[in-house]
């Protein structure tokens, strides 16, 4: 695999606000900071946990900088740049590069749906305008549109479009791309709940928000895996795969938030129309977050 | 019905750019100019069909004043203010006030899924910082969101949101609608495969891109309807319902503006990353235009 | 159209039994009477309504002898003869013909998902041991597989295959039907909600259990669209419009068994696993039924 | 866990049919010979792969005493008795024990979807009519019901259910299972292509028609797993998931039937509706099973 920079428990920030709801750069700093020193393989600012599209344009650049600036090159920056016209795209990709991003997120979103060509050419522009390689991120969920393995091996003739991002949550689907696209490609689990048979079944990476509440179990995760242990693996998925299906299920920037608050970290505030959990929501929370913390203490050689 | 400014034919134009991608106001102005005198009851740009989240919010104002001035008071303006923030939204919600609309369309835009409480309190907000009504607008295809008849309901308990359009696609939701809201709130049709079947359901008004092509047809609908004729209402739909299911199934602002030029009208350019209608199917969007406006001659009387 | 012997409310009695789960014949007799005279236009048994797949051959056997029987040819008699077999198919369908059926009814019945070819194949071999017409059924939601417009296209290729019943619960699949079949070709909605709206679209039928609960409402649909008055049909159609949501919600069979205790009839027993409704969903019925039969008194012109 | 009587590789044959369609009961136990000799945990006849509802209560009564006669007790015999009504499913789990079963696999059957209460109520009754243990099995697919992780741990606590089958074939369900229903709870895979993610998950089983084909490549995956080493579970598995995933998709009796073909084996006929695999799908099948079969052998440790 050349021109992949990324593997291992890749980590999203939120984009955190002020009680006026502007952004809280700041804050969002110290939490970028927590993420690289618990030992994240990766950062990645600006994608649907960093609220991406409820920034301005320049909401969006002040972010990207103070990322690049706070991970210093300790660990490798994806960037996230999607935006629903090219001409946006390409803009915010260019200011990335220069801002010193290591790699770019692009899902393609769209309010109408988009055709394998318009997909093709949307990509094919933005990556003729950088240098630094591409993560091609499919998420029906979140983007309208479901792209099929037929059309990512396709953008992987883009030259620097080389990474896949895969987010549907269905395990079939990675076991096809990875027959589609070869053993070589490198493709990345979006969905939390699937970390467990998405590294079974051969993915690089994890694309996660956990860190920011439970790095230490995400990262003994990717170690156990590593090691070809089957068993550690399920183990230490199952102390975690709670969290994940609340994370996902209540939203990942609204969770996180909360579950900052509930670690005596900061949260911040959100940007209407998010609203922060309800008090039943945190409880559950709660409950989760300490079962996850406290009980029967993890194999320390899994911790590290 | 207090407060409801709106019935009959609600037709959406669409957005056209020049051969650099820029908005093209003049030929705006020429084509809303067409809607309103080929018989549209009103006009409704800033729709989904004018490519509202593709625009810059310069963009949005340019083309809502431009749309104003231009309609000048001949029928009811319906303007769409969506946005994925509440803060824009309320922005866009004064701005169309100010500019002289005669009413909003917001669309409950999503990223990130939003809870019941959150979609209220976003409406909420938004209709406390304008005076003229709402319509409530539920498209779980484009949003993301589907707006349960309950939700809705409250929805209407907001003063000034009096309105509700609804593009499932599913028929039964409308009479769902009508038994959940009574028979005395106003309810439009914004799926065109829809048009016959909502008006029987008892729809007050049809929300649709293609008065930019067959408003005859579109009007000649609603008058059967009006009389109460079924079976001129069902001749009147088959001789259109070809055209509907194409615009739909290939996008509106994509179909009309191939429709357009197909018409020998100025269709303009598409704002990447959306393209044009392959060569393929702008031939069968040509056959379909061919049998609906040549042969068997509709019953004049509807024609009006 | 020719060898179309069906139009109007085809209505569907349910197969009753005794407190053994005995199919109880005296009982099923006098429920198809009551069908009979309160003005349906077809008696259907061995539908789904009729729990057509729960009952042995003989049961079978003795249901639609009984049936024929009992109607005498004051109405013609569609009967169920589905199998996942064809052998059985073929079975059935001559015993039907031998005993004196109208039309065969019959749905692709699948555990194994069937290909076109397959469900062709098996269709035809049916239609070509019997001479009457034969109403080839879509239900998906029942038969697990969804046969596109143009195999149903093809299924009209064979002689005595002619006439379409339609239960998605789409009405654009209606509007399809009508465009891809021809205007000459009989389609029947099979989908009790959808009323109306398959009406306006131009059934020439109804396929339904409600005329147990609710014949004269659903006469005065079918009288109302024939006279072509479109705010009379809507009016009758949203007076029953609760209950045929109802029935459908809960399953005909336990739903038509429940409404006809309510009403003073015997519903008689059902076959396990079948249970009778829980006393809250009978209370809720009772609460429907009454809304249904005694207020604002329809005008007496749609009753007749 | 108690009254668990199965675990590992538990293959499904085929009911193989002659020239006439008839049940072929010599070709059937030389079939199921296959199966025990090349290493079968368990064999499991009268599943979806061995058309159990396409069979009369003679014949499926001939299918199991063929079965376990040929078994002979070398592996236990999971037998299917699931039938539309309670009564029929009584008299067949009774049959099966009288015969010598060891256990029985259950899926409820619905034409009319089935309420909790009337599906506990079933397997109630059934369960009350034997000793023998019974696996719950879940496949909305081909029952039309999808049994939630509530009810199926409401369904364990009727004594002699004690294995739940499942196969929506969504992993995130089977991480559901475990955390609903405990992890002493066994829990079989019935979905093909998740063979490597359900037992990455703690699957005690995978039941599977695949040995009829590809027995050696299914036993591996079972020894990779049990030696909890994911790096050759992996290998082993992407060795095989191309087949799995076509056997479900041309539906597990044709592809069977081929495929034994294809391997030198009497594959038998299908009874109608059923066809033969096209000639195209032959050869693709032709192409995968080569694939399988010959090229980079697989290191000779996974085998044995």
């Amino acid at each position: 695999m050349k021109n992949v920079p990324l593997k291992g428990v890749i980590a999203y920030p939120i984009t955190p606000f002020d009680a006026l709801e502007k952004v809280d750069i700041p804050l969002f700093k110290k939490q970028v900071e927590r993420l690289v020193v618990s030992g994240s393989d990766a950062i990645a600012p600006l994608g649907s946990t960093g609220v991406l599209p409820y920034l301005s344009d320049e909401e969006k650049e002040a972010v990207a900088e103070a990322a690049i600036q706070q991970v210093a090159g300790r660990v490798p920056t994806l960037l996230g740049v999607s935006n629903l016209t090219t001409e946006r795209t390409v803009y915010h990709a260019r200011f990335a590069e220069a801002a010193g991003a290591t790699a770019l997120m692009i899902i393609p979103m769209s309010y109408w749906k988009l055709s394998d060509e318009e997909i093709f050419r949307h990509y094919d522009k933005v990556a003729a305008a950088v240098s630094i390689p591409i993560m091609a991120y499919n998420n029906p969920a979140t983007s309208g549109i479901d792209m099929s393995p037929a059309l990512l091996r396709r953008l992987l003739q883009i030259p620097n479009v080389t990474m896949i991002k895969e987010s549907t949550g269905d395990i079939q689907r990675m076991h096809l791309l990875r027959k589609t696209l070869g053993e070589e490609v490198a493709f990345y689990n979006g969905s939390n709940p699937l970390a467990l048979a998405a590294f079974a079944a051969g993915a690089s990476g994890w694309c996660t928000a956990a860190p920011n509440l439970i790095p230490e179990l995400n990262n003994a995760l990717y170690k156990a895996v590593l090691s070809g242990d089957l068993d550690k693996s399920r183990q230490v998925f199952y102390r975690q795969s709670e969290l994940l299906q609340f994370i996902v299920a209540k939203g990942l920037p609204r969770a996180v938030q909360a579950g900052l608050n509930l670690l005596g970290e900061e949260g911040g505030y959100l940007r209407s129309p998010l609203m922060p959990l309800t008090a039943q929501e945190i409880s559950e929370l709660e409950r989760i977050l300490s079962l996850v913390h406290s009980p029967a203490p993890l194999d320390q050689s899994f911790i590290s």
